[in-house]
Formats: C-alpha cells, sequence, structure tokens
C-alpha cells in the first residue's frame, strides 16, 4: 500500500504512476490511497496540520504490519539494497507494508513515532507528486530484481 | 544545454520533460539534444559502443565551457548545493555547460577524461529516461532558488 497526502493532478505523472501501479500488481498486491490535504486556515499552525494530517494517514495505515516513511531525512538505498531489504521483510511474512510520503507540512510526531524505517529517494527535494513517480518506479524496478525479471533501463 | 543518447520514447516522461524544458528557458538558453544509440552488432563489444556513443556526445557538446556527467558514482548534490554550484559556475561566466546522460553501455573513458565533474541523482539506479525527467526537474528548481522564485512542492 502506498499512501500519500493530497492528489497527483499533473497528468503526465498520473499517467506514470499509473503504468508502475499495473506492473506491481502482477506481483504484489498493492494500491494507492491518496488522503485529502487537510484544509489550513491562518489559525492553524504547521505543526498542527502535520499532527492532523498524521492522525489520518495513521488511520488509513492501521491495517499495515510495517509503516515505512518516504523521508529526504532517512536512509539512502541502491536499487539492489532496496530490493534486499524489501526481500528480508516479505521473507518475514509482512506482507501489509504501508510506504507513506507526507503532506506540506511534513510527517508528525506520531507518525515518526508509528513508522518502523524512513528511506530517503535521493539528497535533492523532489514535488511530492514526482516522489510518488520515483518510488513505484523503484518499488516495481526492486520486485522485478526479487523475481530475477532482466529489467530494461531505457 | 542537456545531451542524451536514445529517444525519449515514453509518452508521459517526454510530456513531463517539455513541461520542465519550457520553464528553463524562461531563465537560460537552453535545449535538449537526443543523439541516436550506435547500432549493436555481435561482433561489438560494449565497451567499443560506450565508445562510440562518447565520441558521438563529445562532437555534439563541443562548444560547451563544461561538461558534466549525470553519472551514478558522481557526486550527490542536495537540491541547495545544486542551486549554489550552479549559480558559482554561472557566476564565473561559463554560459555554455553540457549536462550529459549515458546509454545503455555507460560512459566512455575519453567522456569521463573531458567532463570537468559528474553528479548523481540519487544511489537508486532510474532508468534513462527519467533519470532526464528527474534532471530537468531539478534543474528547474535550482533555478528558481537562484532566482529567489518561489517553488511549491505539491
Amino acid at each position: 500500500m502506498f499512501c500519500n497526502i493530497g492528489k497527483t493532478d499533473v497528468e503526465y505523472i498520473r499517467q506514470g504512476i499509473e503504468d508502475y501501479t499495473g506492473r506491481i500488481s502482477h506481483f504484489i498486491d498493492f494500491s494507492i490511497v491518496d488522503l485529502p490535504a487537510v484544509k489550513h486556515t491562518k489559525k492553524t499552525s504547521p505543526a498542527e496540520l502535520a499532527s492532523r494530517e498524521g492522525d489520518l494517514i495513521l488511520k488509513a495505515v492501521s491495517g499495515a504490519n510495517l509503516i515505512i516513511l518516504l523521508d529526504e531525512k532517512g536512509n539512502e538505498f541502491t536499487t539492489h539494497e532496496f530490493a534486499d531489504w524489501l526481500k528480508n521483510i516479505m521473507n518475514q511474512g509482512m506482507k501489509k507494508i504501508a510506504f507513506v510520503t507526507g503532506g506540506a507540512y511534513g510527517f508528525s510526531e506520531n507518525l515518526y513515532r508509528d513508522s518502523s524505517f524512513q528511506i530517503a529517494l535521493s539528497k535533492f527535494t523532489f514535488t511530492h507528486q514526482m516522489a510518488r513517480l520515483i518510488f513505484v518506479e523503484q518499488l516495481y524496478r526492486a520486485l522485478t530484481i526479487i523475481r530475477g525479471i532482466p529489467y530494461h533501463n531505457n
């Protein structure tokens, strides 16, 4: 499961995510849940907004064995390291893994506390929507590595 | 200038690159040159193919002050570090910068020798086409930072 705050409204990114979602679904049960961003008012602090979005996310991923945050401050993997890590988790019988991207206000303390691991896609900062596309491509690629299927780099 | 081996034929990636190319062109002279991949035969070794593609690239970027390779083995920047680095280069009067991605056989020795710097987009391996999209988004983002223009992370 891949859980995000906010819609993917850039059409070409939406198409790319749809493409990889279809491919990933050949390997694992996979769904994307885009939660609505919390409406901000002048009175609400960014920390409060992050906290409310964190609660929404925690509710949405409550059935997961493992919550993984895609977080700039997290650990960077090579594609093969990511595949090995994922294989290891799947071999431990953790079938319900929730990968989560944050909203405009970042991750709440609650989310950090309840998550098991944080993965950084790059040292670069991407748009939230681009990060989603990059992640699904890497997840697909990791699954092809785990299954021993050649993946073309074009 | 952004020089690649091979076409961008994934339609949604092509659209994304076109989007950012238009935005980048508001700030700098920017063009993308996609060179044809060298035809491989059973007789030609990968090193020989890389070498031929390297020669094609060197010819295409011959007018550049600086050749920068986008290379997995290169240096990783944060977006702000990349912007500072780019600003510094532009302040030194280097107006013709060629960013280069490799083909299926990687970069030739000649290209490494003639390049000034290698930048890694991530520890992850991306498809060549995805790497192009990620790069143009980061280049655009770096230019907005240099110009002090707010950039939304959506």
